[in-house]
């Protein structure tokens, strides 16, 4: 049973130089250094237990939304555990909705990435306390329950509680055996981390051959800087990985819609099952085939026109859990099969929770399904992914997953911990005369 | 010709207490204090000018927005005005799309309202110099550098730059005679100062009696909390505006969409001209009528998607001149009045240079087309609006009409400012037992 008073919200900026090195790097993210605001949630309670959250960013900015978390965070102080998820679509709404903040968002950008790290770490310390992981916290839920975390405000003309409550009873069929089948299997995942923009040709090769002697079939390719490199990108992983095997593109929103339309011409001979985010996140009608948005109200509208093939959640863009469980059955309203991003930091650890989840209990289906996976950063985190023959084995320990490690954490704060005190230094020396 | 070189770029957050009197409240924002983000921007040119911005928030989280102000500043310190302004275009791409950046929007929420701010600061000082209001500055500036300043970046497929081109060159044709007669009868308005939700029956008729002598012949109420509220005041304002006098009702995102559609149709026997923002912002499928956007790529499917029948720009949620040119242009291609949004503090001082500009310059069209007016603090501007017969009258001096008195800033910085030090107090006092 959720217990406790919430007595202290503290908010890290944590940033990793990937920078350095071109990993993450894409069309439009050209230097990211994967950073997060992590959140830690402490109760009065005797038990000791602390709900950790993160939102995923890309280095500058995250002073921003740590900024914002503490504009939420007397929403969250000296509340009762209890009363937050015993009418959790209350809370989400109040957090959403205040009527000054809702106008830096609302439900978008900065404000709704740090709803995130605040509700996450609430789901972290909520599924600690009944001691599960937090997949498994939903999949035993009561339908009415995990009903009562969602606010359904602006998508009722497409999905209702009602329409919701049929979906989560036609998945108790079978669960018990989708449930067996995800710990003995795990859930199929996909990589991303071979073939980033800012990586050599030689680095791609090598790692392309590690991640297909590792067992990968599935690979996605960073596009939509230079044509001619890509060309000669895909090509090199085409004749890698041999034509049975599936290739993904994302160019990041880099196109415009005729640019895109005529860039994948000349790409589709290399067969990507997608092209993801080929154009503005904004633009639901001018996409085409897959897209990571920021709230439910545009993945309704993008199902609505039938704008995507697959759909792609996220951990730390949306509301936390309550949001993306609005996602995930609208999607299984509308036969779409969910394909999590994942990658930065700590999104794999996250979103394994929420795929597992509409497996067992929503969309029962592994068909044209399965997760990204990155491998970077994983070593940060106190329940790192476990990753077997390329598919994401179903996390045991009680929580979210977003606990880090905390020396981790102090080595990595920005700008006061070891690793950037250091950088920052070196960073003054070279601009010296 | 803009000289000098960015020098300083400092940002205060000012809020003024307007929850106190209920001023600006509405159905999702019931105790706004209206505030901004203010920006002044200084160079190391002789003249001393100084370029003056703002965002409007609504009180808490205006120091979420002031961080990201900090944040993007580096991107503007130390740069030659006349660089910025010659490759305008370039500038605000580099604003509104760093690697690191924008991953907290992109172009929506917190980062793009720190957008607006910086560069409403940078067209005020560039009008400035060139000793000219900034309708006049755009009025007269040459078609081709206009269309420098605008980022068509995702919105080629409804408008390329030759499209705006040939729109520009045919908006020559009678200018003067425009400019002319904005300047002697202004541009008409509509007011929201009578009817907002927390107003008591009786402020309401006697506020909308005060503007009925006046001359306003258009007004606009807050709708959507209680049903029978609304069609009670519904009915006041309309018995006493009489049935040729021009209605619109806003219901600031209240609903979903059938509700919206069932709630419209018990108040459409006060004939409404517009029903304002039923919905969800982000909800391009669900609108019916006329919409506030956070930037150009919502417009533009709006637009694409015949969703609106007035289109609603806004000087500070949207990248301030660049961005609402790119807006008021697809406005003219798809031929949709635009009615400006406007209130707040500042956003009626703002917004005027844009209608005029547009009235003269680009839709050469006043039918159906008003620009809304509130009557709140703009006492605390140095150049305030000017509302003669119920228009607005086309600003004289240099600059964006965004500098506010040093006194009024002073004494509403939050929270060190006299008003807030004395508003505090109070309130703690009144929390002690």
């Amino acid at each position: 049973m959720a217990h406790g008073r919430i007595s202290r919200l503290s908010v890290h900026d944590v940033r990793f130089p990937t920078s350095l090195s071109g990993h993450g790097s894409d069309a439009m993210h050209t230097d990211p250094d994967y950073s997060a605001a992590y959140v830690i949630i402490e109760t009065d309670a005797e038990d000791g237990l602390k709900g950790y959250g993160i939102t995923f960013t890309l280095g500058k900015g995250t002073e921003v939304v740590v900024c914002a978390v503490n504009a939420l965070a007397q929403q969250v102080l000296h509340k009762d555990l209890s009363d937050i998820v015993g009418d959790f679509r209350g809370f989400y709404r109040q957090l959403t909705s205040d009527g000054q903040l809702r106008w830096l968002g609302p439900e978008k950008g900065v404000v709704h990435l740090a709803t995130a790290a605040i509700l996450n770490a609430v789901w972290d310390l909520w599924a600690k306390q009944e001691g599960k992981p937090l997949w498994k916290l939903l999949v035993d839920m009561d339908p009415q329950m995990l009903l009562s975390c969602i606010d359904f405000r602006y998508i009722t003309d497409v999905l209702t509680e009602k329409d919701a409550y049929e979906i989560l009873k036609k998945g108790q069929l079978g669960k018990k055996e989708r449930e067996e089948q995800m710990l003995r299997h795990g859930y199929p995942a996909y990589t991303t981390s071979c073939a980033w923009l800012g990586y050599s040709d030689s680095t791609l090769k090598q790692l392309c051959a590690a991640a297909l002697k590792d067992g990968w079939t599935r690979f996605k390719v960073k596009v939509g800087a230079d044509l001619q490199d890509d060309i000669r990108r895909c090509r090199l992983l085409r004749d890698m990985i041999g034509p049975e095997k599936t290739l993904m593109m994302d160019a990041n929103q880099c196109w415009d819609v005729p640019e895109a339309v005529e860039w994948m011409a000349k790409l589709a001979e290399f067969k990507p099952l997608w092209i993801e985010e080929p154009t503005s996140p904004d633009d639901i009608l001018g996409h085409a085939a897959i897209s990571k948005c920021h709230n439910r109200v545009i993945f309704k509208q993008l199902l609505q026109a039938n704008a995507l093939q697959f759909l792609q959640i996220d951990s730390c863009r949306l509301g936390s859990v309550n949001e993306n469980l609005s996602v995930l059955l609208m999607a299984k309203k509308f036969g779409i099969p969910v394909c999590p991003h994942a990658g930065g930091v700590g999104l794999c650890e996250l979103v394994q929770h929420l795929i597992i989840f509409d497996y067992i209990s929503v969309s029962a289906s592994l068909q044209n399904r399965m997760c990204e996976y990155v491998d970077h950063l994983h070593e940060h985190f106190k329940y790192p992914v476990v990753i077997k023959h390329a598919s994401y084995l179903p996390p045991k320990d009680a929580g979210y997953s977003t606990e880090m490690k905390e020396e981790s954490v102090k080595k990595h704060q920005y700008p006061d911990g070891e690793v950037w005190k250091k950088l920052l230094v070196a960073q003054d020396l070279c601009v010296q005369p």
